[in-house]
């Protein structure tokens, strides 16, 4: 019973990486998780369409499991639902709309009515078996997130979710310090908290600066003005509509997620649009270039998108035009910055005049820099201190940070997904390790691409294939027509013709031995074939094809 | 002979990318080119490991071509010689240090007998056919770099080359001032101007500054040091090694490209090095740990550098070992960010304090800002402005920069690869346009890497492929034996194996259609198995796999 009267966290994901977020809290039979979010794959995943965190733990312990709360509403906190909500039916609990946003995301996948979506009000406790979790509300660059007290018998744990401390917040609604205060007078066991900017010093410039530059540029356009940026940042979306407004300009709105978000945040009254402000993007041309912004999604660079359609003279509804001014209010998230590059690049063969971060202030992190990492963890003052969301770099400078303030050093965990942090009233340690890692969704199918297969696409990306065709006589090994050779993503065209010839006349060499020598073992036959293939093909090109004998018996 | 008394100035590489820089000058019969550079890949080219610029029109201008002018040693400028010079041998010229360096790279390629290798030395000017050049120093992220008067018929050209304004250099030798200035009160007809860094406000750090920040992190680390830099950066290794020097640390040189550079700089007399500063790799253990300092490549995160190797503990001779100090004094290439964070984290999770461009001042830019810009263009007065070395858009921000200097709006010209500039004593224009793009180096293939097969390779890597193979009679089109199924890069495990079932059973019914309406013609019967299985697997899978029927006629 001694292990069941201690508290476990086991972060499943978002330690030493950007991305996928997703924590476990456990007491005794108990299980309450934190986020449940998804990851963008990298370079190294090719056709590898989103990345979860292996969530196997929690199907292993689905008695246990009592709910997930979520802090918001990014793809990166509740990304992970669609999957794991058709394994796990487990009720969900988050802000009014984060739970809106969820909705919007879930109904493409999921009966909404046989799922338990919980609305809070952060100013209520909530409690869940043996936990009782307080809120408090935190401003970051999507309206309602929140960071969790959670109470536990062991003591309190506090999760800062994602954050920044801005004074002048463009709702009004300021990261609660005093809530924190309170928390924190009261005693904190551990504090788990945001590490995205712990490299950055000072303190993250308020989102409401970012308006005043948007109405500068605005002021002074003299056609149209296309504005893109990330879909779920209400706040941004806001201001870029006031923005419009006050300029004399209608906003028309294209792109999937930026229509759906700002129906949802409007509807549930996170958004206040202007009266007549909106437009239908079919009718932008019924108005005086001087009189229209564009609000779309795009900021990313993503090929598909809006913007990118826009700048590719490939968007069905609106076509760039010299002398458009474009904002990209936005930071290329780490990966696209060749994309968004490119994207820039085109809005200016376009005739565009294009302004993106690096050369004016169109934009603000949503995630607080070092000075209020600092004043985070003066305000819990919490015994223990794990940095969380990040990379490892990252969870390093905040824990040197956390040090720095007075955490004492050997009360800092740097943990990774999958550690198992026990607690007890007394002391604090990693006891272990349970599988985590990544799920990699692939087209419709989930968990079914293996590193085989991410090592095939890999080898075939580089070298392309070569497929050797020949049938033979099954008794006798005798080749009776071939072999030809079929290639695919293999050298091109002056010397290839040559070399693919050479090539055929090597793996019939390879099968007249086979002939000569009676070989009729398949396996032995076949390499054979790809062996002498391929040492030739390598010291001729330096190239590594897969190569597949399809040899047939008759 | 109208257009024999034009000057031509034909831009190969370097307009609207960063890289590959090669500008061609041609007056009449005569043509001299500038630098001839290479880039590295975008991920969009899988497999590829080089491009270069396409100078068929050097091939079909190859009696007009007189000598290839070199303004300094980086690959950019002078990575497309080794191909370059296989086809055509044209006489080098470039100064001391600059020629140094090809010699080495050009060794592993071609015999350097039959190269011609001409030092020049910037003082003295040079002619060549109807051209007469002068060179003006600049400061730039290697030693002896030069711009170049470019004297011709029509008026002087200046060619920028890569420069900085550094006033307080490591070597002593500033960008030339007074020769620029004078240059300019002769009457200039063109400058050509790097634009790499026309969005950075103000002017870039001194060079010097970085050996400040060298010493203070060297000097408070208590283990070794291990600093990873560009292996072309004299000055910085220069720096490197004053600083190791100072603080009493020998310095031991890993990474083949260090190596040979350090080698060719220091004899050349451009890398001043201690007596007994150097120890050997081997060695580094016979002296206390804080007394070592280990000069490493690998400042890209490139999986196979030595500082890469050191990180993943797969280096033959340096392991890395907790506490030791490790500095990347060099800034991510844009397209490599992914792979240095991925190297920085690697080093703090094996112990190491790690420091690098975004947490602390260890690198500064070899390229002049917008201030240093405006310097140049007001110290050459040209009467015409044609920015280059560039993505679009900082050839966009260089443009308008000029107009702010006072260059006439309509005398400034944004080309991009392959215009033809046309310059006579009144006027200039873009008149048109030679084939020009990039040849893309594949292995030991040049240029034989076209379009479709990148794209196939773009599509296996995404989706993988399916062979289809089955034995027809010929005569009939009745099916012998199979269809069987070979997947690769495609799903993986649960449910794959399933729909590789079906996809065969798809395969099945329509050969058995063609066998039914005895269609024999080939292609009609591989296109209707492609067709059918295609339409299956994207409903199944959302994926669509490249697929080759491989049906035999027996």
């Amino acid at each position: 019973m001694i292990s069941n009267e201690s508290l476990k966290i086991i972060p499943l994901g978002g330690l030493g990486e950007i991305g996928k977020n997703m924590t476990v809290i456990e007491y005794g039979n108990d299980i309450i998780v934190i986020d449940a979010g998804l990851k963008f794959p990298e370079e190294q995943l090719p056709g590898v369409d989103l990345v979860l965190p292996d969530y196997s733990y929690l199907r292993e312990n689905r008695d246990k499991l009592r709910a997930i709360i979520l802090t918001h509403g990014h793809e990166d906190h509740v990304g992970c639902l669609p999957f794991l909500l058709r394994d796990l039916n487990v009720p969900l609990y988050g802000t009014r709309l984060t739970i809106g946003l969820a909705k919007g995301k879930l109904a493409e996948y999921l009966p909404l009515d046989e799922l338990e979506l919980n609305e809070i009000d952060p100013r209520f406790d909530l409690e869940i078996g043996p936990f009782k979790l307080e809120f408090m509300r935190v401003c970051h660059s999507i309206p309602d997130g929140v960071a969790l007290a959670i109470h536990t018998p062991v003591g309190v744990i506090v999760h800062s979710g994602d954050f920044k401390f801005d004074q002048t917040p463009v709702d009004g609604v300021t990261t609660d310090f005093s809530k924190f205060a309170s928390v924190g007078d009261r005693g904190v066991l551990a504090l788990l908290s945001d590490s995205t900017n712990s490299e950055d010093e000072g303190f993250t410039r308020t989102e409401r600066s970012v308006g005043t530059v948007l109405n500068q540029i605005v002021a002074q356009a003299r056609r149209r003005v296309i504005a893109a940026s990330f879909a779920s940042h209400i706040h941004r979306i806001q201001q870029i509509m006031e923005v419009a407004h006050g300029n004399g300009r209608r906003v028309a709105i294209t792109g999937l997620s930026m229509i759906r978000n700002i129906s949802i945040a409007s509807e549930l009254g996170y958004l206040r649009i202007p009266e007549k402000l909106l437009v239908p993007v079919e009718k932008i041309d019924d108005y005086p270039e001087d009189q229209i912004l564009i609000l779309s999604t795009g900021s990313q660079g993503e090929p598909l998108s809006a913007l990118a359609r826009i700048a590719s003279h490939d968007h069905k509804k609106v076509n760039l035009r010299r002398g458009d001014t474009v904002i990209i209010s936005a930071t290329p998230v780490p990966g696209n910055e060749k994309s968004v590059s490119k994207t820039i690049d085109q809005l200016f063969r376009g005739g565009a005049e294009v302004y993106y971060e690096s050369i004016a202030e169109v934009h603000v992190s949503g995630h607080g820099a070092r000075e209020e990492l600092k004043l985070m963890i003066n305000l819990v003052r919490p015994k223990y201190f794990i940095p969380i969301h990040g990379e490892y770099r990252h969870l390093i400078h905040h824990a040197m940070l956390a040090a720095d303030t007075g955490v004492e050093k050997d009360k800092i965990l740097i943990a990774g997904n999958g550690d198992i942090i026990e607690f007890s009233q007394d002391k604090a340690a990693i006891v272990g390790r349970i599988d985590s890692g990544a799920i990699f969704v692939d087209g419709l199918g989930v968990g079914d691409v293996g590193d085989v297969v991410i090592r095939d696409r890999q080898r075939l990306s580089q070298h392309g294939m070569i497929i050797v065709v020949a049938t033979v006589d099954g008794s006798t090994g005798k080749l009776l027509t071939g072999p030809d050779i079929i290639s695919r993503g293999f050298v091109g065209i002056p010397d290839s013709a040559q070399i693919l010839e050479e090539a055929k006349r090597k793996a019939e060499e390879a099968l007249l031995i086979c002939e000569r020598e009676a070989i009729t073992d398949w396996m032995l036959l076949k390499s054979h074939v790809k062996d002498s293939l391929s040492k030739f093909l390598f010291a001729k090109t330096m190239k590594r094809p897969m190569i597949i004998p399809v040899i047939m018996e008759v």
